[in-house]
């Protein structure tokens, strides 16, 4: 079917579509949502992920809201409610805000304010992965370009373009990229399932890693840039990002690899002034000790299974958003 | 079942018996081999597996050719065959070469010097964990310490002692340790299926974590050493072990946290000068793209899958065999 012309979140006959990020690579199905409560679970089990879908899932969630509420309080509890099913990424308070701020003005006029919100997001994802297209074929020498990512920064954690893969998309139509390496991601393997899928879909040729081979993969010179997304960017230009972005970082840096973060602004927060004070949602140990209902561990092992690391600015080349680079 | 008393690697009735690493944490099951060509299938499945324990495999071998041998030639073929199963522990081919010296003195003395070696390697393990058990109270100040380790270096790596995980023994009979964080290893998973398991086995309060958390915990303080094992140590003190461990390296040097290497002075190898000359094997794409049958990647996926790395030795606090701290 015709997934990348699939917006991953959007509004259709009075109710929220998203692309069901748990079924993928296996089958392509969209989830049809009509509460804030099938929202919530949909976000939780991360059916819809990635930070700026995330803004764009806060935005329609208060459309919904807005729709069945029975009073103003009762909208602004529901979108309470939803700007913290999350708490790392800042774009879905962000974007739950930014529909709510309408409400005063009716339930139209909040989902207009949403699908607004979509629109542009699709257009500064597009702009700020241009300029970081940019940034890495000035910081980097050798062509085609060997890129490599972590997690899912593509079409899937955005509401149709990409950040971190819309930089792909760019080099990829200039012909400029040989190969991109996609980090599996554990505990929920976002790049082997979604990131690969991605690419298999646009035809870039890449391949899956364990995520502690990248450093290898850096070490032994594989890798000419590594480019990332972000679900928070403090005023200090720390960066939170899934987990094990902050090792990647520490290779790349260690062989003076370029690292590029891209993200639309409404991922920076200027109310966080630094990394180490963003929230760290921490998720359940079965996502780490069973893999597709597999055990990978003892019955009962207890797990630390952080969902995001802070990689400290001074490691980070750039961060890039609509207005360039930072 | 009394498994902490059962060799991993053994020689009963005139076959090799091994505990069948693949079949845990499920289950804990015995393989008689009785060829070299079906040791030889089961190290390479890594049913058995760890530099330690495949120096054992690796007289045991010799001493099974030497009994079904038809000529010192024909041993000596199967011996190089045995070597050359697995390219990057050098223990393998140094417990192959100690056995085959013994060969013109006939099958039996084969025998004799590969149980041997099976003893000393519990001895000597002992020896070199109890050196780096001291060697951790030094570099370290809190008690009781919370120690963080990657794969699988503990009895099920070596007959029957262990490396890393023989510091952890030491150190938890002397109730200095709060927990053990372990890292799952991908892509097979050596820590959350063997070590979490020898660690419950023995009553050792763990948490297992995606790899890449390891640097999170190290950045939170949440560990005070890290502590692995080693499949080839070249002549400058670099360290080819399980892929991830420079990363963990890097994190750990970053945050000042003491990086402790445990092994028997067989891991070390002269005739390798650096580590960048060591041979690193690279898997089949299959361990990564599924877990336990279950497609982790869309079908058809590449995968880069080196089965180590290597860690420079300005990176390692110290290098601890039977001799001591190196």
């Amino acid at each position: 079917m015709g997934s990348a012309d699939q917006r991953t979140i959007d509004w259709i006959d009075g109710a929220v579509v998203i692309v069901d990020q748990c079924a993928l690579p296996g089958e392509h199905r969209l989830l049809r949502l009509t509460t804030v409560t099938e929202l919530i679970e949909a976000i939780q089990r991360l059916a819809v992920r990635g930070a700026p879908a995330l803004g764009a899932a806060g935005a329609l969630g208060v459309a919904l809201a807005a729709r069945h509420g029975t009073s103003a309080a009762d909208v602004e509890r529901e979108a309470e409610r939803l700007a913290q099913a999350r708490p790392t990424a800042v774009n879905l308070a962000w974007g739950v805000r930014r529909a709510l701020a309408k409400l005063p003005s009716g339930a139209d006029a909040v989902l207009e304010e949403a699908l607004v919100l979509l629109a542009e997001d699709e257009e500064l994802c597009r702009t700020a992965s241009g300029h970081a297209a940019e940034l890495v074929l000035r910081e980097t020498a050798r062509r085609p370009l060997r890129l490599l990512t972590h997690c899912n920064a593509g079409r899937l954690a955005t509401v149709s373009w990409g950040t971190a893969l819309g930089v792909v998309w760019h080099l990829h139509a200039a012909g400029q990229v040989e190969y991109v390496l996609v980090d599996e991601t554990r505990p929920l393997m976002q790049g082997a399932r979604l990131t690969a899928w991605e690419l298999a879909q646009e035809g870039v040729p890449y391949r899956v890693l364990p995520d502690v081979a990248a450093a290898s993969a850096i070490a032994r010179g594989l890798v000419d840039c590594v480019v990332v997304g972000a679900d928070r960017i403090a005023a200090n230009g720390d960066v939170a990002n899934k987990v094990g972005t902050y090792g990647l970082a520490l290779a790349a840096a260690r062989h003076r690899v370029p690292f590029v973060v891209v993200a639309p602004s409404s991922t920076v927060d200027p109310a966080t002034p630094s990394g180490d004070l963003i929230e760290i949602e921490e998720r359940a140990a079965g996502e780490v000790t069973t893999w597709g209902g597999v055990p990978t561990a003892p019955a009962g092992a207890a797990a630390f299974n952080p969902a995001f690391d802070v990689t400290p600015a001074e490691l980070i080349t750039a961060v890039v958003t609509e207005r360039g680079p930072g």
